[in-house]
């Protein structure tokens, strides 16, 4: 079957979901467009995430993605974690202010929170998505059986075979090129910096499920490539950043539309995981510094985002987690629906 | 033009120079396929470079490219060079052996080697390619005025734009995928690490001239999709290190179709400059050392090239210079002439 038929959607387009900068308003544009619109619920708990998908659902008819975070729960070190904030005590300084007396695991792993699987399950999202790695099999089998289609990302084919394993019926193939979070299952592991196009040939040739192309596409003629290496559709995050129905404040689009987009930056030192963001005060930072003085994911991310916070009060952008991918520089602002309407004329004329 | 009339090819596709690697045979096949064969000749003498021009005239009298490393000249720095030495010493103990008393620039840049600018004018290959950066203007005019058309490899849109203007003629736009040396113009400068689509992308939207596909394209699915996006043709490297007609070694066959070749690693340790390579004992060995410590390029790739050739004379293939791509996985024993059929039917096929 089709990947269009299996999700019910007219166009091969995915809006990545991207935790934070997602909104319902921007889903269902890109519903109502005839792709996939989606929301991350990573950061939410489940009453939030129950409001962000009746949101959705006022707002279309048609299919949508939800995604949660998959991670292993952070393992507490109080000592890398006070020595953490003495390192970004010179940062806090900068704004008069010294960094919180602690940090913690600012939101659950979707691995340990039943009532976001509880809420799922009355829900029924046409798709649920996993990133970091999968729930366990009584979890999968509970979705599946509730008529969800699930995805999960790999960053290689190791992590593909195990979510097919699991069950899962269609791979994001997560290129090095992303923005945001890697996908990575193991955040500490060997990372082989696969390409999207890479990946996806890899996967593609390896696996029998639909492979949905993610990194670097930011235009018509970019999906189009994608689908020549077989993907079965293209997601895209970095491209949605600056449509009107993002959450992405004024720093955020400013920065994109920056030389800062010229140089996206692999960091784990905003929020304890790699992840791909725009140039700024926290990236550089990150640069000189051993992943092991970093704290688990998401401890180090309440460090940042109170810095970020205080930064921002200030008039400084430069500490804001600005998520991109290496396409940066080809952002558009304009409505979603919009930009939908144009991916899809800009493939047809390739 | 297109590159096609421009090149006098037949085919979009060009395979990658790989200096020790290609031979006069393999440039010759894949010329005589209707593609672009090339030669590197970074390693070689001026008597050398014409003798292996001449050997590809021997085989075809169709158009070819021959490539030259464009470096700035190895600054020496004894002490480095002294700790380096001292730091592989363990790694020559293996082999009952000690490292060599010094190490030296064991071949010219291009930039500082005018007998190999006359071999050039007076062969007159159809193509010459720079790689590491660009010759004086005056060389370069000269190259022009023999009727040569020039090529740059660029690694972001600034060392493409500062191509363009020292007027080149075509881009080759080498993504983060690609296997063997990363063409960065400063080794030592940040490196955005673009991929390949992503790169072509961006350059064909900023720049007026052919812009060609280098880095993790393996098959005819992969060129198709290269088109997609805008690319003039695609070169490709990796595809072609298992051809018959290809120089690699048993070691470095066998290592490509191991499963090191699912972890091509970004290393500078053989060379001294950023080179991607199968995973073998040298890349995990750079892994951990910091790039300061590794002398300069070339020089660093005698004491590689010692240790190697010491292992291997024990039996030992874990420390060669076995560049590959991302896609290594892909690659095909074949020769040079049959690959060439099969990438041009698979694209056709797409």
């Amino acid at each position: 079957m089709s990947i269009l038929k299996l999700l019910g959607i007219d166009v091969p387009i995915i809006q990545a979901p991207m935790a934070g900068t997602s909104t319902p308003a921007l889903a269902a544009a890109v519903s109502n467009a005839g792709g996939l619109g989606s929301i991350g619920i990573g950061a939410m708990t489940a009453p939030e995430a129950r409001a962000a998908i009746a949101a959705i659902r006022e707002r279309t008819a048609r299919p949508f993605n939800v995604n949660v975070f998959c991670h292993q729960p952070a393992g507490r070190d109080e000592a890398r974690e006070r020595a953490w904030l003495e390192q970004l005590r010179p940062e806090f300084a900068r704004f008069g202010a010294v960094p919180p007396a602690e940090i913690h695991e600012a939101y659950r792993s979707f691995l340990k929170d039943p009532d976001t699987l509880a809420a799922l399950l009355e829900t029924r999202p046409k798709v649920v998505s996993f990133h970091f790695g999968l729930p366990e099999a009584g979890w999968i089998a509970q979705l599946r059986d509730a008529g969800i289609v699930l995805f999960s990302t790999a960053t290689n084919e190791r992590e593909a075979r195990l979510a097919v394993d699991a069950g899962v019926n269609a791979i994001v193939a997560q290129g090095f090129e992303a923005g945001g979070h890697r996908g990575m299952f193991n955040a500490d592991g060997p990372d082989d910096q696969l390409g999207t196009a890479v990946l996806v040939r890899q996967l593609v040739k390896a696996l029998d499920i639909p492979i949905i192309a993610a990194g670097g596409i930011m235009d018509g003629a970019g999906i189009s490539a994608s689908l020549r290496t077989g993907a079965a559709a293209a997601q895209l995050g970095t491209a949605f950043i600056a449509t009107d129905e993002s959450a992405a404040d004024a720093g955020y689009r400013a920065t994109l539309f920056s030389d800062a987009a010229q140089h996206t930056v692999m960091t784990r030192a905003i929020s304890g995981r790699p992840a791909r963001c725009l140039a700024n005060s926290f990236t550089a930072l990150g640069a000189s510094i051993p992943a092991e003085e970093v704290p688990a994911y998401p401890i180090a991310y309440s460090a940042a985002k109170a810095l970020h916070a205080l930064a921002k009060a200030g008039g400084d952008f430069g500490y804001g987690a600005y998520w991109a991918g290496q396409a940066a520089p080809r952002a558009r602002s304009m409505p979603a629906g919009k930009l939908m309407a144009a991916l899809i004329q800009e493939m047809q004329r390739t």
